[in-house]
C-alpha cells in the first residue's frame, strides 16, 4: 500500500493542496524528525507533551518510564495524536497577510498499544537509539532487564496519518509584486555544532564518527523503511 | 507576579526537578520558539496541531482562518493544551537507558477568547510578524481591512503553565563511566542558510538585515516583555 486511505480522520482540511497520504513522504518526515508532540485527552481535557520517537515499518513508537502518566494513558488504549514538525524556512511575502513558513509536518491519529516482550521492547529500544544517533547502538551499553522493565513502549498505528507540506517562494496577490518591498525564503534547519565530550570521559576515547559529522537529513541516519 | 502558581494542571510530574514556573524562563522559551503545537479535543477525541505563535505580556496568541476547525474550537471557549519545544542537543550517555535530549520546553493549559477588535488584531498581527522576523512588520504591506476580517486571533492566558529543562552532560550510572564508551553531547540548534531572494524579486531590492543575519535567538528578536 504505497498511499494511506484518506478519511474524516486524517483528511487535511485547510489548504488541502499541501495535503500527502503517500508512505514515503509520511515515512521520510518521521524519520528526519528528532521529537514528536503527542496529545491525549483524559477525562476529555487536552494535553501536549514532547517526546522521542521512533519508527519501525508502519509503527509509530512512544517510549517512557513505566510510572509516566502518558505511558499509562496509551497503554490503556485510549485516543492519541501525534504530530511531527520539521521548520525548514520562514517565507516573507511582500504583504504580512500571506507571508508563512516552509514546513513538514505530519499528524497521526490512533491509538497505541504497549509492547511486552522482552525482544520486541529491545528491538524498539534500538529504533530508538538509532532515531537519535546512527551508530550508537552497537556502542553503547544496552539496556538491563531491570531497564527494560522500568521502561513503557508504546506502538501506534501510523494509518490514520497525513503530511503537509509548503516549500518554494512567497505566493503574493498578483497587485503586491510591483511594491518596493523584499521578499524571499529564509532557510532554517536543526544543525550540530561541535560535539562536547563529557567532562569525565575516559582517557583516549574519541569521538564518534556519527557524533563527528552529525545532521538530521534522511541520509545522514536510517531505520526500517 | 515573577512566579506563576504550581496547581495540579501544570505541576512537572515527571522529574520535577526539571521544572521551571518563573515567568522569566517561560517567557524566554516562548520568544525563541518558531512553532507551537496546540491540542484540542472536540467530543473528547485529541487531535494536535504545528502552528505559528506570539506573545504579548502573558497571552500567547495563535491565529489562522476564520473558517478553520482549529479557530472556531478555540473561538468557543474548549480546553486547550499549547506545546513550545526548543532542541539544544542530544546527550549521548554511555548507557541508552541514560541518553537523552537536552531541550527547553513550555506546556500550557487554559482556554482561550478571540480578539474581536480592529485594534487589537492588528497589534497581534504585529506580534506574530515581529515573531517571525524582528522588523519585518515595518517594511511589509500592512493588513488590509478585508484580510484582518478573515483572520482569527485568539489570546490563551498564559497561566497554568510550566518549563521543563535539561541542559548539561549526560548522568551515567556510577559504575558505567569506568565503561570504554564514548559519551557527550550533541549541541543542535535551529540556524538560517542565506536567504533565497524571491525569483520575481523587484529590481535594486536588497536583503534587508533582519534576513540576512537571522537566528532564533532571544538577543535576534524580540517582543515586549
Amino acid at each position: 500500500m504505497p498511499q494511506y486511505p484518506i478519511t474524516a480522520r486524517n483528511r487535511v482540511r485547510r489548504l488541502p493542496k499541501r495535503g500527502h497520504y503517500d508512505r514515503k513522504t509520511v515515512h521520510a518526515i518521521i524519520d528526519e524528525a528528532l521529537v514528536c508532540h503527542v496529545a491525549f485527552a483524559p477525562g476529555g481535557v487536552p494535553t501536549v507533551i514532547p517526546t522521542l520517537h521512533a519508527r519501525v515499518g508502519d509503527s509509530l513508537l512512544l517510549h517512557g518510564s513505566k510510572a509516566s502518566r502518558l505511558m499509562k494513558h496509551l497503554a490503556d488504549g485510549h485516543p492519541v495524536s501525534v504530530a511531527i514538525t520539521l521548520v525548514d524556512g520562514i517565507v516573507l511575502a511582500r504583504s504580512v497577510f500571506h507571508s508563512s513558513m516552509n514546513y513538514r509536518s505530519v499528524v497521526i491519529h490512533g491509538s497505541g498499544t504497549p509492547v511486552e516482550d522482552e525482544a520486541g521492547k529491545l528491538a524498539a529500544l534500538e529504533a530508538f537509539s538509532e532515531q537519535i544517533a546512527r551508530g550508537r547502538w552497537a556502542d553503547a551499553r544496552k539496556p538491563s532487564r531491570k531497564e527494560l522493565k522500568a521502561t513503557t513502549v508504546i506502538s501506534i498505528p501510523i494509518e490514520l496519518a497525513a503530511a503537509k507540506v509548503r516549500s518554494g517562494p512567497p505566493l503574493d496577490d498578483e497587485a503586491d509584486y510591483d511594491l518596493p518591498i523584499w521578499a524571499g525564503v529564509l532557510p532554517l534547519g536543526l544543525r550540530a555544532d561541535t560535539a562536547i565530550p563529557d567532562p569525565r570521559l575516559g582517557r583516549g576515547l574519541t569521538t564518534p564518527a556519527y557524533a563527528r559529522r552529525y545532521q538530521r537529513t534522511p541520509a545522514g541516519r536510517s531505520n526500517a523503511s
